[in-house]
């Protein structure tokens, strides 16, 4: 009958406006990271499962040879008496359009339902360079929420990024947009080259600030500090190259 | 729920059998050049916003990193007393299916409702070749049509273009001929190889004269002249390298 | 609103238990040529035209410079009492599964609904090798058919053609088997490397036998002697050429 | 009408709770060959055939050039008092969308309907290796079930396969966890080179234990016979290669 997206839910919790924070899989692994964490810290609880045939025709095995179908999962949480909702998950619709798809049944078939009064969508800024201190950049649906933004530590680069932001991230703010729902895309600067707990790292500390929260980030850390050693060693390595040939014709 | 396009009303306007004037991007982006100018010099208003999921799933950003979604824009303007809906934009869709479903939602909710009278799609004509003078070729939906078009300077070359015309130029004036709307295609003959606004002013002017307006072009004829200097530099460095090599072998 | 067929009717011919007859681009063109030569010859009168969002987005333009938007046209007669069909076009659908839709509404909305009584389909069987006098093969729904078929001259060769058949003139037929509609591929052989009249007009010989009409073949047979002038021609360019390298080496 | 499934009934058979064992085309064919020798084995009775235009627009031809139409089709049996439903056939669909498409209504329309309660699906697990004792690997949607199976032979690899299941046997195994239904898929290693009947063979002793049956399988056998025979030749083959670079250098 054509695509469609099934949401399965094991409880329906009641939530006040809630807030929507999103995190799929994406540049350096960026915004799953940070959402993925984040849930965690709050303890937030999965309440509905999404499978849409616009995810690829898959299972995955757990190391029980159990199998996990390609979905999304949604979770929630209270935090200081605001009520949060997670969009995490390890796929992204396998095709532009079907991507376009399962975003459009979950905001209409359940964020508009639930009356999201804000949409928080995270994300990785690809460089293409090493990043010593990754900045956190904002994109929002609505040029008055800057100044709150800029105050937590997000950073408004002018038309950055350049290319625009695609993918679940996008549609969301998009879809936060056209329906007049504040919405902000987060973006964590990385190069893009390997998975980026660093630059997670970065984002969540911002979201912390937004949501007026301090998690345990010890484990994060130690993460964080072998992105530190690989970039290092990168660095290391570049500086042993001969720089030019301008060594190799004395003889 | 699988393929749709939702348009989404600032407001209504009340029109009179008006003319679509259709401009998105293509050869030489000239047709959309052509319609963003004519629109802005007869002031025309956006009245609604046209989103798709055959629209890439993305948002770009402005100068202020206020995101925009991938979508098109229906403005009208009431120009010597006739209606005008223009339909202009950044995007066509991201798929041969997905531009025909577009363009099919459009016509049969917006334009047919709105008892459109008359259709005119703009675009440009690539002949591979640097363009001196660039003609406004004319492709219609009836033979009828051509002696009151070649008197606003419009060229008909027999079977040209032979290739045929695509996109949403070529889906309104098919979709046209299919209702008994006098449709036409105006493209401007271009290289195909740059933004071409020389094409485009030829373009402007013979809607100019199909309106019976004209509007202050100063603007558009400075970038015109920027195409003739890259023109002329261009012929410059072709008579610059040694036609054969006749010149070759004297020694 | 996703995937659809429309069907314009000019006039809704009265029909008893038609006989289709489908001859649409493919292998050589030979089925569209026979097709429409046997449509032409018994003064078939079009009545339907068929537009399609899996054709491309295209109109085409004649000499005049009026648009043909990509459509199939279906055409009636009545060839000695019996109402026949014809599916004719310059298009497939452009994608496996768009060609299937729209095959797919034919049969539902209109074939069905006409009370088809056999169905007729007509194509290319490529050989890859110049073929002097093209066989004209067969693929029946049921084995029952083949005997009277083979008295019209068609062959029928074990398991040939070995790779299937696909497009319009597999689906009918697979359709029609469905259905209980008794049906036939009829696919003239030819070489599959340039449009082949030849192979046309063995097809329209075996189809004159079927529906036991005679036509005026003369204009088809000039463009069979041009074939015959190709064949000869390059069965002669291939005998200058030195066969091995045995005479290569003598002084 | 976009993307649909067709399932044409020859007659609706009672079943009561019976068991799904799907068998489809995949790697090596090994379930595909597997659960064809099973359903022939005890005597299963086709009562239905599955039409989907998300199969390739195509017919085969038989030795009599009677044609049949892409398709999958539904067989039934009863052993031991037990009813079983095999999905037998020589497609999948022709994208990764399509093929959830169809299982999503097969599942839907037919599994759900009859009350199945239990699903077995069967692959081949690619090793890209020469296998010479193919072990049965099992992937559940319920970890309770683990036990059973390995009784039967059926061998867990914690992880494996680690890139997952794809296509039909994975969606039903899939939407047999979303539906609390115990679902199985057994995979006969195999080197993923060939049609590797003594795969199926493993695959097969594992169900006959499972069904509780003993079929004759002396023609399966001597299949496997050729299975070993190749297996034994490349293996001579890579031993009278020369290893490495040794013995070059001797003279």
């Amino acid at each position: 009958m054509g695509n469609c997206t099934t949401i399965i839910y094991d409880h329906r919790p009641e939530l006040k406006k809630p807030i929507l924070i999103e995190g799929l899989p994406g540049v350096g692994n960026v915004g799953k990271i940070a959402a993925d964490f984040i849930s965690q810290g709050v303890k937030a609880e999965k309440f509905a499962t999404v499978y849409s045939d616009s995810f690829p025709p898959q299972v995955m095995l757990d190391q029980d040879c159990v199998i996990h179908m390609a979905c999304n999962e949604l979770y929630h949480a209270n935090v200081n008496g605001k009520d949060i909702i997670f969009l995490l998950g390890n796929y992204q619709g396998s095709t532009p359009e079907g991507q376009y798809l399962i975003c459009e049944d979950l905001m209409n078939d359940v964020f508009l339902k639930m009356d999201v009064s804000k949409i928080i969508t995270l994300g990785g800024f690809g460089t293409g360079q090493m990043v010593q201190e990754p900045a956190v950049l904002g994109a929002v649906s609505d040029i008055t929420m800057k100044l709150e933004l800029e105050e937590h530590g997000v950073v408004f680069r002018p038309g950055e990024p350049g290319g625009g932001i695609v993918g679940a991230s996008a549609l969301f703010i998009g879809f936060g947009k056209m329906y007049n729902i504040p919405s902000v895309c987060l973006m964590g600067e990385t190069s893009g080259y390997f998975v980026d707990h660093k630059s997670s790292m970065a984002l969540v500390k911002v979201l912390e600030s937004i949501l007026g929260i301090d998690l345990d980030k010890s484990e994060l850390e130690q993460k964080c500090q072998q992105i530190d050693d690989l970039t290092a060693k990168m660095k290391e390595m570049e500086n042993d190259q001969p720089k030019g040939r301008d060594l190799g014709y004395i003889g």
